[in-house]
């Protein structure tokens, strides 16, 4: 009997990998024709297409010694969809760029296509198309398609003076896993490994968030106070956030005890979770599935908290380093 | 005077970089919300989206010492907004995914980026979004949106036995202009050259074949015998080219006499020309620039010359260097 081979990109070639991956990329749902030809034909009901596109570099975004493939097709197609529906649209299709060294195991590069058509699964979209190359470092470029299904499109420039800021999801919980990842802890905390390595963002709230009357919408990819700053410099309004409402989670509270690290800090300039932050019009009554966090203002855009500026670094920027940062007194101005 | 300064992403920070792209890239045709928000939005005329993506790397797809970042904008729209036409379909949006070292000339960045629009503008595609990311070498990740305008999508699958293969667009020429810049001739030939450079896919034949009524169509992107390999596998035919019919452009058969090459070879192997191929009912009456090479015959999924394989290698794998895939007696069988 022959010794099961590990299978890689060079040896199965492009062609078998591209087979071997639409094999698992089936059309259906809004994916008319799904892989295999030249493009994707995808439904767009209402005759308009949300789109987004997000890179994944191996060693500045993911470790692959740290995360499944299967975690990381999970998180990829999170980072991306969820970008969707911070504009109030339905997630319906996704296409892979996917770049990997040609002697890396083929059955990573289809653990990664399972994880994909998981996460998916649980918005109803399809992986249809892509493109698969050889490089040095794996690279993953995601792009998500959506549907608002005649909803407006809910933009980062929408917020009014007077509005509430409402979040919707965890804030922190990857910040802290990461945190514990470092540190080699990842056992302590399994809840807040999994949060870091498969985020889990609200995707429904999107649309609920559009059909509620919000005003404007983003999700936190980089931090709650840095992609609060897009939304106050967009809107040309300053966005206060009340302290109180930001108490950390039991789960990220704990782990920055034993860390002796700072939660609040987490929750302000962790990124990665992709919850959705708002603001709506204070009349609109929010579902619990959404806790009001701040107020819109007048004045310069900024993002405060009680008031002040937050004296924690503004978030994660991919070309600076923390430590180049200046690390405090920044923020997004 | 202070001296000008050479800009980093770095030094720039990545806001100010996207800053930068998003001032080039304005809402506009069918950009409903152009780059500068979670998602772009982008119109749908017939309620369905053509999307393809295509990733490009550094030292494996193109030199930074061999090509402009305005050329390479221009090829890298160009290879994601031909396989939009090879649908039948009209491109209207282009996301880019840029990963680029953290202290790479921002100039080159924005060059790219005005490379991009340029080669958009000539279908009236807009540049509608992207991500942009730190990485040890640089990777495009372009995906292109398009309107099949209530045309159906021709795909890989409906060649008949019967149609007649006709050719739009160039063949060859970019396989020499590569051969000419690898053996430092790059001045000799100019239009071969710029051919490689920058690909000048016939975008509008995509949809008049459609129009004309076209049974399959496809890009030539990895090389003619290979590329209708793919068309004879998923159609189930056999596809056999007349040799009469693929006699070399002037260009490359001159270039092919001063390097000793084979031009015949980069007509039937070269790709990165980015031709149209197609199969079209024989009734068709197809107007000038199309080319008839082939016909259409029953038989085992396969791609002849006049009857017979073709020696030479079936063309571009991403995984496999030439050296590697034994060279001869290849092709897509």
């Amino acid at each position: 009997v022959a010794e099961p081979q590990r299978q890689t990109p060079a040896a199965l070639g492009e062609f078998g990998l591209i087979a071997a991956l639409t094999a698992r990329f089936a059309a259906g749902g809004a994916a008319l024709l799904g892989p295999g030809d030249d493009a994707a034909l995808v439904s767009a009901g209402d005759g308009r297409i949300v789109a987004s596109t997000d890179l994944l570099v191996q060693d500045r975004h993911f470790r692959v010694a740290a995360t499944s493939p299967r975690d990381l097709g999970h998180k990829a197609a999170a980072v991306a969809m969820a970008d969707i529906a911070a504009m109030g649209a339905v997630p319906t299709a996704l296409l892979l760029g996917l770049a990997v060294p040609a002697d890396c195991d083929a059955g990573w590069v289809t653990q990664l296509a399972d994880g994909l058509n998981a996460e998916c699964a649980v918005v109803g979209a399809r992986v249809v198309g892509g493109d698969v190359v050889a490089a040095d470092v794996i690279v993953l470029a995601m792009t998500a398609l959506g549907d608002l299904q005649g909803r407006e499109p809910l933009t980062r420039s929408g917020a009014r003076v007077g509005d509430v800021v409402a979040v919707c999801g965890r804030l922190g919980w990857s910040a802290a896993g990461l945190a514990l990842q470092e540190r080699g802890l990842v056992d302590e905390f399994p809840e807040l490994t999994q949060a870091h390595l498969r985020p889990n963002p609200p995707y429904r709230q999107g649309p609920e968030a559009a059909d509620l009357g919000a005003s404007a919408l983003i999700d936190v990819s980089d931090g709650l106070v840095a992609d609060l700053g897009h939304v106050a410099t967009a809107s040309r309004v300053r966005v206060n956030l009340a302290s109180g409402a930001l108490a950390p989670d039991p789960e990220p509270a704990a782990a920055a005890r034993r860390l002796g690290d700072d939660a609040l800090g987490w929750v302000l300039t962790g990124g990665e979770d992709h919850a959705l932050v708002g603001t709506f019009p204070a009349a609109v009554r929010l579902p619990a599935s959404w806790r009001v966090i701040g107020t819109v203002e007048a004045g310069p855009p900024d993002v405060t908290v009680d008031g002040s500026p937050w004296p924690g670094a503004g978030g994660w920027e991919h070309f600076r380093a923390p430590g180049l940062t200046g690390g405090h007194g920044g923020g997004p101005a």
